[in-house]
């Protein structure tokens, strides 16, 4: 297998608002050849949750482990808990030919950067700061100090989509899905990964 | 204006035969916000040939002088005449908001990318050199020796398709313009490009 039929490692960062989830859901939906990454965590599996599906669930001691062993693509410790990225199933993935999906926060987003620099990193925006509020509170599930926090969180991210290779304003589900796609069609015929398609016509195969 | 209203600069290269007229024909067609370069050249006009729009005529003298000020994006001598690309009207309609389409051979396309790295460029391919040979051949108006020649030639082009940003098969016209189309979607979308979105967001503008 040639680097031409790998699958694309796409990051996707956003403040919580921006409606990554729904874009994110649209744009798996019905596209077999896209997977959405697991991560992993040391929290116990709350009920429904799926091992595998919604997170693989590990020990403190198999997290480390595959920390020490660097088969893991990001990590960050919350309340004492372990949360990460594990490389083995997107890899393998990848090398399917398939397209994996991630969605991060900015710190895991950079640290799978300097990892695997050949990923595609898009950050999407809500509309406005204004429309961002607005969507924080349809939700209607948080008091007023909970949207002021989320809001000075979200300029804080916002301020680190420079260090994206794309960023899309979210306007509607639709037209983000459809410029994503263009974004992987266009990475696909870039030189640097389609050096294969100039062996196969220079060689006649 | 910001940068994120400028049009982009759009390069295309590929063997003889790749079919690229037909293709750039096809990208301009109906796209009103694009426009095709116009070469300058010191040869005198042949007939039917218009100033402006099939070429810039020009002195020695005016072309020489535009050389020294830095005029032209790139320039070359042929058999005591010279072709270039002046650049002013490529940056007035860039700064309007349009996407240039500038075909060109490769050593024009590397003077062009030190002088403005921004541009895009774009390799494109024929399917095989197989095929590259039939359509040299279909055209019928060459002999064997020149159409051997042409893809001595084509072959050495090709080699140089890795310092492309982009590179295309052109299997079918439609496909290809297709997925040129997608590639300047996608470049609009990338940070160095839309920094300015980020901006508006952040400031509710």
């Amino acid at each position: 297998m040639n680097d031409n039929d790998n699958g694309l490692l796409l990051i996707f960062s956003g403040p919580s608002g921006a409606g990554k989830g729904t874009v994110l859901k649209e744009l798996l939906h019905g596209n077999d050849n896209m997977k959405l990454s697991v991560s992993a965590t040391t929290r116990p599996p709350r009920e429904g949750e799926c091992h595998g599906i919604h997170y693989f669930f590990m020990t403190k001691e198999e997290f480390e482990e595959q920390i020490a062993n660097g088969e893991m693509l990001e990590h960050a410790e919350y309340c004492g808990r372990y949360y990460g990225t594990p490389s083995a199933q997107i890899m393998d993935w990848i090398e399917e030919g398939r397209d994996v999906v991630l969605e991060i926060e900015v710190q895991g987003a950079r640290q799978i950067k300097e990892k695997r620099p050949d990923c595609v990193s898009i950050f999407v925006l809500p509309p406005s700061l204004e429309e961002l509020e607005n969507r924080l509170r349809y939700r209607n599930t948080e008091d007023e100090e909970t949207i002021q926090k989320r809001l000075a969180v979200a300029r804080q991210e916002m301020e680190t989509a420079r260090d994206y290779d794309y960023v899309i304003v979210n306007d509607t589900v639709e037209h983000t899905v459809e410029q994503i796609n263009k974004i992987i069609a266009a990475e696909k015929l870039k030189v640097s990964r389609a050096k294969s398609n100039i062996e196969r016509v220079l060689n006649n195969d």
